[in-house]
């Protein structure tokens, strides 16, 4: 689970080395640990669109310090493009960014606010809109040394409910994330605590016993909530020591058993009442090309991956345990995009979460419930340190950040998801790839 | 513009050389010829949904052999997908394309007909159908020997609207487009002449004196259009050529011009009095990192590959110039999709086109046009015969049929998506790429 070519490409030999011979390079992430700034500089800000009250508002109660104009060792640049109606209007973004574009502290962020091209009221508007993220995703590919970009559609009419989506942006936490659509359809009240947004709440994180899950546990813990710890009995002494460690309960279950629904809902019901986040992490590979698998590799695959979501969310939904403010995540993965060869059953498993969120993301929208999905990468983990050599390391490089990420990456932004304050993302799929190479 | 690595690996001892060593060998694609059968053998069918009529009555209007169950060189797959309602009803793939999994010839089809997502009725209908589109981009990566696979969501209601774009995906005209969703919206009855759709309308294809340009004025000609062959000024002889080929008109005009649209709109207006078919084929590249690109490769870039299809496309719609089954055709780029490091200005501008086409598809539903987008990816051109050699090699081996593809393949997709039998079809992005790698 170690990057051993990243440790030495960043060792003093191995940089001159990697250097000379044109090699990846892959930088160190900012990533968020408690008590460091939220940015490595300042940010500066441009646009003219209908956001800069919302905008100001967040960077002025983060206290982020904002600039006019380009300078070194810029920590962000912040561009509210919500005033470009037309395509002739899109020079405005050369004219912001060309000159900055040298300016960004390593580990900066570029985030782009936008509307959804569906709400932009024109076709020239909506081209514009849509235009942005082929701009962003090329910035992410081109600005290097730990940067990421983002395009934010926020809907029409939405103002402070931007504000923990672009605080996760610009933070650490976020840094394995880059290249990424996320859409902001309606305003959420801050949390009463920026550090603590899960205060109070029971979290259920499936297939918690290592890797992702694990890490999901650790940080909605350490974002306040507690965490009922869940995964199958065979994983008994891993999941106890990731209860143990965030102070939450384990509960040992096979969730594609018939009665698992119920039994959970009982559970759950008699302890807590209810379970305010939802976090679907189990999963499983059974790869074979298609030819090859047999009927127990397929029906596994989608039983774990698929088929236990819907049918536990169903099962808690039911018992009316998912009150208002509810966070339901689901975990896809690039395979369920862009497809993968030897992974029929995965990628079906994995693109029918996606199918299945952005479905449920309207049913529960009246419920206050919202429904998302984040889609891994390569992340190192048990499961990526068993692939073959080659393939690891193509997966390590292929994409903006030339490294793999880690589970915790993924962990924060299953807990931006999670968090009171993003009441206004649902639907969403965001990958937590470092803006990899593959897709659709 | 030849791909001398693919001449050889097809060749008695390159054969022989590149198996052994485990390099990729590209399959000889089929392509459509006139006269040539549609399918190198016949076709498997599959699935107990609503299209079982459907699906039987193009391939016996297009006289294609239907058998009952696995053999070897069978030509297609196809599988109706809309009985499944549920998650646990995938299972019914697997029973079908496990067995036949292995079954087809080279150059064979796999052809899923699903729901829309959106239109499944319930989140677990929802991610089943959305769970197909993991699948079929997983058997168009494992599946190899050129054989392509596509998902086509079929609204409920849709019968015969299928007809033009299930002949299309079976056919070797389709040979480098694979691993796709095409969504199909309303029925359209069948042209007069399958072999001769677009006898009678008038076509403007622009960028037509080189390269894809020229190749879909001369596709569009042989399925029967009049071809309006338009380019810069300064394309003259090339231009002359391509109209004379095609027994069309020559149209020299620079479509960033003030006066453009209304000077085309003059020229048609008083020629034709319409267009039937607007192809937006003319595009450039100014390629540098943002850091370095100047104003004028910016604006020039928007203003020839976004601002003037929008524009032209306004003059002409001002002019009442598109008639009812009209067909708007933008051509974008896998670089809209995923950006691309040293394209921003590219990258916007195709994205741009993408959101033009699906914001104008409805605005133009009403009055009968469709308007579609096809989105290459690594095409033989003078383009892309001039890149560095090892960018030219990821390019065309870093996708499922390892190779580029020809202008000739991304003209075959312009011409299904221009044909009378697709008006059903409309605010599709499809791209013409092999299935390349590379996405978001």
């Amino acid at each position: 689970m170690t990057d051993r070519y990243a440790s030495f490409a960043n060792s003093g030999p191995g940089r001159a080395l990697v250097t000379r011979l044109g090699l990846p390079r892959p930088p160190r992430l900012r990533r968020y640990r408690e008590g460091t700034p939220p940015l490595p500089g300042p940010v500066l800000r441009g646009g003219d669109g209908r956001l800069a009250d919302a905008v100001a508002a967040v960077l002025a109660e983060a206290k982020i310090d904002v600039v006019d104009g380009p300078r070194e060792g810029l920590g962000a640049l912040v561009y509210d493009a919500t005033g470009l109606t037309d395509v002739v209007d899109l020079r405005r973004l050369y004219d912001f960014f060309h000159p900055a574009a040298r300016s960004l502290a390593p580990g900066g962020r570029v985030v782009v606010l936008g509307t959804p091209p569906g709400a932009a009221g024109t076709p020239a508007g909506a081209a514009a809109q849509q235009a942005l993220e082929g701009f962003v995703r090329s910035v992410g590919k081109e600005f290097g040394r730990g940067t990421t970009a983002q395009l934010v559609q926020v809907a029409p009419g939405v103002g402070e409910g931007i504000a923990a989506t672009l605080r996760f942006l610009l933070s650490g936490r976020s840094a394995y994330v880059s290249g990424q659509v996320v859409t902001v359809t309606a305003d959420a009240p801050p949390p009463a605590d920026w550090d603590r947004p899960l205060a109070g709440r029971i979290a259920v994180v499936t297939g918690a016993a290592r890797g992702i899950g694990a890490a999901v546990a650790e940080v909605l813990a350490r974002d306040g909530a507690h965490v009922v710890a869940l995964d199958v009995p065979g994983a008994g002494d891993a999941l106890a020591g990731v209860a143990n460690a965030v102070a939450g309960t384990a509960l040992q279950l096979d969730l594609t058993a018939p009665d698992a629904p119920a039994r959970l809902a009982d559970y759950l019901g008699a302890r807590h009442g209810r379970v305010d986040v939802l976090v679907h992490n189990a999963g499983i590979t059974r790869d074979k090309t298609l030819a090859r698998m047999s009927e127990e590799a397929w029906d596994a695959v989608l039983a774990v991956n698929l088929t236990a979501p819907e049918r536990v969310t169903a099962g808690l939904r039911a018992a009316h345990l998912i009150p208002a403010g509810g966070r339901i995540v689901g975990v896809a993965s690039m395979a369920g995009i862009a497809g993968n060869r030897g992974q029929t059953n995965y990628a079906a498993s994995k693109a029918g979460v996606i199918g299945w969120v952005r479905a449920l993301a309207p049913a529960l929208a009246a419920d206050g419930v919202t429904v998302n999905a984040v889609a891994p990468g390569f992340i190192e983990t048990e499961m990526t340190a068993r692939m073959p050599t080659l393939l690891r390391e193509a997966g390590r490089r292929m994409n903006s950040l030339a490294q793999g990420g880690l589970p915790v990456d993924v962990a924060e932004t299953v807990a931006w998801l999670a968090s009171p304050g993003s009441a206004g993302v649902t639907g969403n799929v965001v990958r937590v790839c470092g803006q990899s190479l593959l897709g659709a």
